[in-house]
Formats: C-alpha cells, sequence, structure tokens
C-alpha cells in the first residue's frame, strides 16, 4: 500500500441506480443473453452502515451480471437515507459509482480525504464492509472500496 | 453471434466526458499512482462521423488510465455536435458510457434497434469504428460499440 494510491487500480463493479430492478434486469438479460440473476437484498439493521455521519437502516435490491472481470450492480433503493436513495432523487437512474476490492478501509479513506475524496456512507455485509467516497468532485465518479475479510 | 446478444459480455472501456481534462487526469493519476497520460485527439473529418443522422466534424480529447480489463476513459468535448458535448451540455460531467468490443456493427446495430436502443453516433478511428447507442431508456446507460478491423 503506498501512500498514494488506493493500493488497486483493478475495477471491479460498475453499479447503476434504477428505480425498477425487474425491468431493468430482464432488459440485461435479453440484450445481453444472459441469465437474469434474482435480486438480494442489501442493508437493514444487520449493515451497521453510516449514511453522512447518522446511522441509516436504508435498504436496496441488488442484482449482478457478469460483465468479464466487471460484475455490473443494479441498485433499486427502497426508502431511507442512502447513498442509493440520494442519486436517484437528484439525478435519476444511471450510473452511480465504479468499485474496487481493497485492504485497509481506514488507511485507504484516510488517502482519499487527503485527496479531497470524502466518506459519505459506509456499513457492513456478510464477510465484508463498503465504503462510498465522493470523488464527484475531483475524479467525476463516486468510488466504492470493498474490502472483504 | 446470437440474433439476441451483441456477442460478447466483456466491457472493455468507462467513459467519463469531463470539461478539463488536464485536471482530471492528473487527479486520476495522483490517486491511483498511475502514470499520467498525454491526451490525444479523436473526431475531425477523417472520423466521417454522423451524430443523429448529420455528419458531424466534432473533435475530443481523449486520456486512457489502466484499470485491469477495463480502460477508463476521459472525454473532453472541443465544440461541435456530438453526443460528447450533449452530455456535459444537458448533464454535465459525469460517466457517459460503457464500452464492448464487438464484430458486425451493422448486424449488432440492427439487433439492439430491435431492443430499443437506437444509433446516436458512428464514426471511425485508426483501425475501426466506433458507434454509440442510446441504452438510457432500456439499460440505463449508453453503450459504445467498437470494431477493429
Amino acid at each position: 500500500m503506498t501512500t498514494q494510491g488506493i493500493g488497486t487500480n483493478v475495477v471491479t463493479q460498475i453499479a447503476i441506480v434504477v428505480k425498477d430492478i425487474d425491468k431493468v434486469s430482464e432488459a440485461w438479460s435479453k440484450v445481453f443473453g444472459l441469465p437474469k440473476p434474482t435480486p438480494i437484498i442489501a442493508g437493514g439493521e444487520d449493515a451497521n452502515a453510516v449514511y453522512r455521519g447518522k446511522p441509516t437502516n436504508a435498504q436496496a435490491k441488488l442484482a449482478f451480471f457478469n460483465l468479464g472481470q466487471v460484475a455490473l450492480e443494479l441498485i433499486e433503493p427502497l426508502g431511507g437515507d442512502s447513498v442509493w436513495q440520494e442519486v436517484l432523487d437528484q439525478k435519476g437512474e444511471g450510473v452511480h459509482h465504479i468499485a474496487f476490492n481493497i485492504k485497509g478501509t481506514d488507511e485507504v479513506t484516510a488517502t482519499l480525504a487527503g485527496h479531497g475524496i470524502p466518506m459519505i456512507q459506509q456499513g457492513e455485509y456478510t464477510g465484508g464492509m463498503y465504503t462510498y467516497v465522493d470523488g464527484e468532485p475531483v475524479l467525476k465518479v463516486v468510488l466504492e472500496l470493498l474490502e472483504n475479510f
């Protein structure tokens, strides 16, 4: 881990926020000839999530498609305070973030904060934790940091 | 090539439209510890490009970063009618499209049109041709089809 970078440059997810995950999943499945995934529910109490400094139990439906090295992630926010709901309300449907698998979330988020890229949401999932950082002003896209334990 | 899919599901580029490619390149270089690329100029007369049914000589500066299987492409429109200028004017900076390397542009674009995903811009580059299709209504993102000859 250098103090400069985030320890990787390999993007692992492209995420799109949508209003109707069933409809958009159906379209991706048809257009790319890929199996239609069954959405999973993310978030809720078990995620111990923090959104802009405050605890949140916000949930979202997620569906993943295999695009090679990268997974396409569709996200349908289910209400509550979250980056997912925020972007849907403010900008509508579209690409929300790109994700990187990292090690040392605290160190990496501190490094990014030093580059003017602050944390906006953090939470847990089975086997790991995720952190969204606001790369929009500097990199022109939100980043998600995924750390699997 | 199936009549259903586009013959591949491997994404090869994630493209972000920006106002100042030098500034944003500098940020990506610093944050990821990657070499800062020298931008290239794309478009112009040699591209024989068509934007929404009309010829265009629009140009853009492009810069590429290696994110593993995927290249991050930064695009600074230099004026003229193009999807790049259109999205910058209408939505501002941010992710514009994801790209796939395909074979048989005419067949693939016909297939996509059948899925409600029409062509919006097409042009040439040294050794190949590109086609943008408006995946926003259906897939929630614009796609670029790259065919190298």
